[in-house]
């Protein structure tokens, strides 16, 4: 602890969200049987005996997480409650109940209220998941929804983060950057609002971007398909932070490298145009933009039998040595290294 | 819902906290044949084949449920775990892992966090319970803590609030309203101070009352001692808004009535002292006061032999038909109706 050292006070950006919760929950000891993961996947693992039980947990903030100028607050709800079961799917564990907190402050109505709650039920009802208990309070200033899903799964066929091998295959659902570049967009007409609140927004009809940002799903359909073609991945994760994130962790927590072929990452046709049009390049968008939800996983080679005629996954490249690193071959035959946003903080000599 | 014939926008307050919750969870239906219990108790149940997994969330915010200002850190983070592991054993069922979740805005350090967590696993190792998980995440002002509690029950030794009957004996644990009192006392020092800040707190060595509000202890003990002695209560809530409060949740979901002794409500020699120097009434933070995390139960009449010899266990009145309503019998000899802060959202004609 070298900060310390240096100075009384640590900024908390010093650490990044990653390093923050490792540095403060290194020192959580686990005392029941009954706990078999815990801190550091997308999921907690407990033992109930005949079955695990997945339990995950995500809070979201108005100005960190969501801007209400351009979030209608049922889209809200129903993103809320989605990314907290993608990470029960991404153990390959199954959601069946949620809890939700809500602290609001007075500047928002029972209307206000119902229409996420609305967004709330909808989801649960999408999803087949049981809305058990909560908290409602009040907040000074704000919005703040902290969701914590509950889900079962199989002993034997929860799959983690830290169980990819070298040799494994590195596969992708569906497809990347589509929300990032949603965003862009959003952003871009919050701009001209602001600047002259009469000029009318131009999504340009990008419903696929805007709506992949607002009303995200999560990939109950993969995990079914999993079930039904008998594929437990040796490593999984979703897809929240971008692939170059999501990667570090599988890579990091197993101890192995991995090489991404470029033309292997699938990106969304609309996507590619608009990272044209925004000068960005759709690669980019889709290693380091993040909310798309996909799944993040890993096979063993022979695997590659069940999984080469499913719909909708995609064969990224492969898992390497350590040594070796986290590399991609782009399109144009070069070798770059993948570096990614949001965890500069693993960095040697910060902690 | 004639509230929004009215108006197109309703205050929140109109509703109050449980109103809202209610009024918001209301179209909540169960899915999933494992969600034994749902919304409206202390925790909700899950039935996991060999056990039952009890589940409880709570959100603490700054400004709302503490003032940093008379609030140390450490003691703030042990008590957001407390507050979860009491509802956890108001339904006799013992914790075993807990999730939290912060958000905090940029005034808050490396070193004040560490505080914090250090409260979390001082408590978490008192109560022998595992930190599994969470999330940590930037606020645009202020302090938020939403924690989940996840404990294990015994199929047919998990209790309701809901399943009191008609001549049940009403007992508490410990002694009630010395949170409340701990608060006045902190609440003087804060006016005393603001007024002038070279003023010393004087806090006449109240360290039981202030020691009550600012880190409170669940009753870990009781539900061993009832193990111990094979006694299952009826029904049970844990005290956190008052005891008149608890006693109108488990009256309105039994559909009984209650009878309340004032000699038989426990106050703190020191509570009582205290009460009396700010003019209150004890019997009054008794009712009304909350934040002591005791348990509040009921047994059936034959279970007061296994009782009567118990440490710290009080027999305060009976349970009495609905149409009895709930009466508090003073010493001096008067029937009131017990009617409590908090609940008078509850009253007909609001939604």
């Amino acid at each position: 602890m070298a900060e310390q050292e240096k100075a009384d006070r640590t900024d908390v950006n010093s650490l990044g969200e990653f390093g923050l919760i490792d540095h403060l929950t290194k020192q959580a000891r686990v005392e029941n049987p009954s706990t078999v993961k815990g801190v550091g996947d997308d999921a907690a693992v407990i033992d109930n005996g005949d079955l695990l039980t997945v339990v995950s947990t995500d809070m979201l903030v108005e100005g960190i997480h969501f801007d209400l100028m351009y979030t209608p607050l049922k889209h809200l709800g129903y993103k809320a409650v989605v990314v907290n079961l993608s990470d029960i799917y991404a153990m390959n564990a199954t959601p069946k109940q949620i809890t939700v907190s809500v602290a609001l402050s007075n500047r928002f109505s029972v209307e206000a209220m119902e229409e996420l709650y609305a967004g709330i039920h909808a989801a649960c009802e999408r999803y087949k998941v049981d809305l058990v208990g909560g908290d409602t309070t009040s907040s000074p200033k704000g919005l703040y929804i902290s969701v914590t899903a509950i889900g079962q799964g199989e002993k034997g066929k929860v799959v983690y983060r830290n169980t990819a091998h070298v040799g494994d295959l590195i596969c992708i659902t569906g497809n990347l950057g589509a929300a990032y570049l949603g965003l862009q967009l959003l952003e871009r007409e919050r701009q001209v609002f602001l600047a002259d609140p009469n000029m009318k927004p131009d999504l340009e009809d990008q419903n696929l971007l805007v709506g992949r940002l607002l009303k995200p799903e999560a990939r109950k359909d993969m995990i079914e398909l999993f079930a039904k073609n008998k594929l437990v991945p040796t490593s999984m994760i979703d897809i929240s932070d971008g692939l170059a994130s999501e990667l570090y962790h599988i890579c990091q927590q197993s101890g192995v490298g991995a090489f991404i072929e470029e033309s292997g990452v699938p990106i969304h046709p609309d996507a590619q145009q608009m990272a044209i049009k925004f000068k960005l390049d759709p690669i980019t968008c889709a290693l380091s933009g993040g909310e798309d939800y996909e799944l993040l996983f890993t096979i063993r080679p022979h695997d590659i039998e069940k999984v080469k005629y499913l719909p909708d996954i995609y064969i990224a490249g492969e898992i390497v040595k350590a040594a070796d690193g986290i590399k991609l071959h782009t399109t144009g035959g070069n070798l770059h290294d993948i570096t990614a946003q949001g965890w500069a903080h693993f960095k040697p000599g910060v902690e």
